[in-house]
């Protein structure tokens, strides 16, 4: 199996298409300090924390990467960047802004600069003065412009968010497969996220990039979203013991090259209920309702809009708590969101979790989580995975 | 086995120490949109994304949290804040922070106003305006006041800190253990993790909390710290396969209620050579420069320059990359740090990792770290866990 990662001309591109939006404003240059806008526009893959990494490109062209002196070794040996700028430590002897200062201004950044935010942000005790106050530049935010950019993806995105969904799929099989009566979260959990993991490294080989830590990979689980607990849509674990007649809503996992897909189901312990079965079919049926909204050139409001009134003729509403989805790529949940207060109008190439639910504090909670890719004649799905009650009803043994 | 979970006195007893800075500032109350912060002061776990949780207290006392509708049922059941507030989801119809200011107008801020920053900020797609433009209050940040309030841990926290570290140990030999040539850096590391939160979770049963999801625990591994790419301090995983002659620099994980330990050891694949040797034991004393230097009153600082010193007199300093250690608890790193560049006045109960290291662009990486508590007339270990090299020599088979 194969999957190629981003190659370093979509990388460039990226870039230039933020230049050319850069320089209408009339800025020297960019700097970012979003360790994901990062990722985005340069593929460098590090460990994020109170040592700032930054990445600034002059209006002209000239790129550097800003990183701590112990990085510097790492970042000639694993990417491309013509210049890299260091600083010893932080704090040290002096601050990483003022040393990015003068970084920055031998690159040609003055007078306005555009940036995702004014400064590093405060993130594990860091520290630090605004870039404008070190620079004396006038900042222009371009995170919208960014966000923007990002919510469209590429043939090369989407196949890597489809590639996640099949990892995804095949964790939900063991975790489906090792949820029993009597058997806790964390041991059903682990268990499926292990195997998952150790299977995808095989399959995926070299193929498989973006792992930061040691046992990054594949994940599924319930969260917490276990019996009654199902219906609190943010659930929190507390290795509870399955149960006879106990409701489920799981989660997956499973960064390639960081991109993710998203796949949930709901489930249940044996024999459902009829009234069960009747909310169960309804997420179904609302779920559907918004496949079928969702095309180019209606807005995001609009498919919540729908899935609301299907709820609302169903006499649903009570059971309602959350909007129908969320953009979903390099980060988990992004904008735009698939929520009645949200008009950006939809493009070919966004990608949405499509996750109407219903919750019930007796009953528990049913959601259905799919993974869909927008074109021109509406939706293609990347996630792929029985949503019908009898293949989501669990043994009692 | 029994670790107490940070009674609720305690969280009280925060709350007010925090509500006698903000008096002083004669502010109205204060507002706090910091996750870490939110469950310092309230020992409140939720899972954050781009909706918004906020914790909001007035100078009369009065409090309140403010979660999106769906957390409203676990938020009662699982808590005992006395006031809920809740918005319909982001972005709905009408802004979360518009419905925020209304709240915190009936909860009696106005004027000035505390915070820890001025608005949620923008993670995962989250737009929104400042805390000052939806209320018109004059915000004033504490995030420095906060910050040194969680730098100094009580004995229940350090007591936290402490079992983490044991399950870090655990884990470690474990790893040590599955860490053998022809093994992969994920093989091991999955093995070692899964095991250990298993055992964890059945050791501390109700008394292990804090678990967001499903199988989140006790974490061992390299993050590619293998072999050269062990002299790069921050590496990434590639999952790579273990190799005789490999230098490894490990890390490993065991939040218990939230709270962390780190312990992190250099280890060698097969029979040392004497270079290695001499940069191993060096390591070693530097740590123990550092343990002898840490003590109440003297800075951050001088603690770092003692190691320089070391360092230096030993003709080290070409092997140098990191400072000697930062601050450790509800986050992995915090501050303040163990840096020439920190000013900062070393206190009793303040918890630091003590992990000078040495790296060689040829032999590899040699760090240990240890986390310690500063006591009247010293420090005390929190971890404990072999560094002689003996010790940490692994068999080729």
């Amino acid at each position: 199996m194969s999957v190629a990662a981003i190659p370093a001309a979509e990388f460039q591109e990226r870039r230039e298409r933020l230049l050319d939006q850069v320089r209408l404003l009339d800025a020297g240059g960019y700097v970012l300090f979003d360790p994901a806008y990062i990722q985005y526009f340069t593929g460098f893959w590090f460990l994020s924390n109170e040592r700032p990494v930054v990445f600034a490109q002059s209006a002209a062209g000239d790129a550097a990467i800003f990183v701590p002196e112990f990085e510097v070794a790492r970042t000639r040996a694993e990417t491309d960047f013509d210049r890299i700028e260091s600083y010893p430590e932080y704090p040290g002897l002096e601050h990483p802004m003022t040393i990015l200062a003068r970084a920055l201004a031998d690159l040609g950044l003055a007078g306005t600069v555009a940036v995702d935010q004014d400064g590093y942000p405060g993130i594990l005790g860091y520290q630090g003065p605004p870039l404008s106050a070190v620079t004396g530049a006038s900042v222009h935010s371009v995170a919208d412009v960014i966000e923007r950019m990002m919510a469209r993806k590429s043939a090369n995105e989407i196949a890597l968010i489809r590639e996640s969904g099949r990892w995804c799929a095949h964790a939900h099989r063991l975790l489906q497969e090792y949820t029993r009566p009597g058997v806790t979260e964390a041991e059903a959990s682990l268990r499926a996220g292990h195997e998952s993991t150790l299977a995808m490294l095989e399959a995926l080989g070299d193929s498989f990039g973006g792992q930061l830590g040691s046992n990054d990979g594949v994940k599924a689980g319930y969260r917490g979203q276990i019996g009654r607990r199902s219906a609190w849509a943010h659930a929190i674990a507390h290795n509870i013991e399955f149960r006879r007649g106990d409701m489920l809503v799981t989660e997956t996992g499973a960064p390639v090259w960081g991109y993710n897909a998203e796949l949930e189901r709901a489930m249940v312990i044996g024999t459902p209920t009829d009234e069960l079965r009747r909310l169960f079919d309804h997420v179904v049926a609302a779920q559907r309702v918004a496949f079928d909204a969702l095309r180019p050139g209606v807005t995001c409001a609009a498919v919540d809009g729908a899935v609301m009134r299907y709820f609302e003729d169903n006499d649903l509403l009570p059971y309602w708590r959350q909007h129908t989805g969320h953009a979903i790529g390099l980060r988990n949940h992004e904008a735009p969101f698939l929520d009645i207060g949200d008009h950006t109008p939809i493009e070919t190439g966004m990608v949405f979790t499509i996750e109407p639910g219903l919750y019930d504090d007796e009953l528990g909670g049913f959601r259905h989580s799919d993974t869909v890719v927008v074109v021109e004649d509406g939706i293609e799905l990347l996630t792929s995975y029985p949503s019908d009650l009898e293949s989501l009803t669990l043994p009692l043994d």
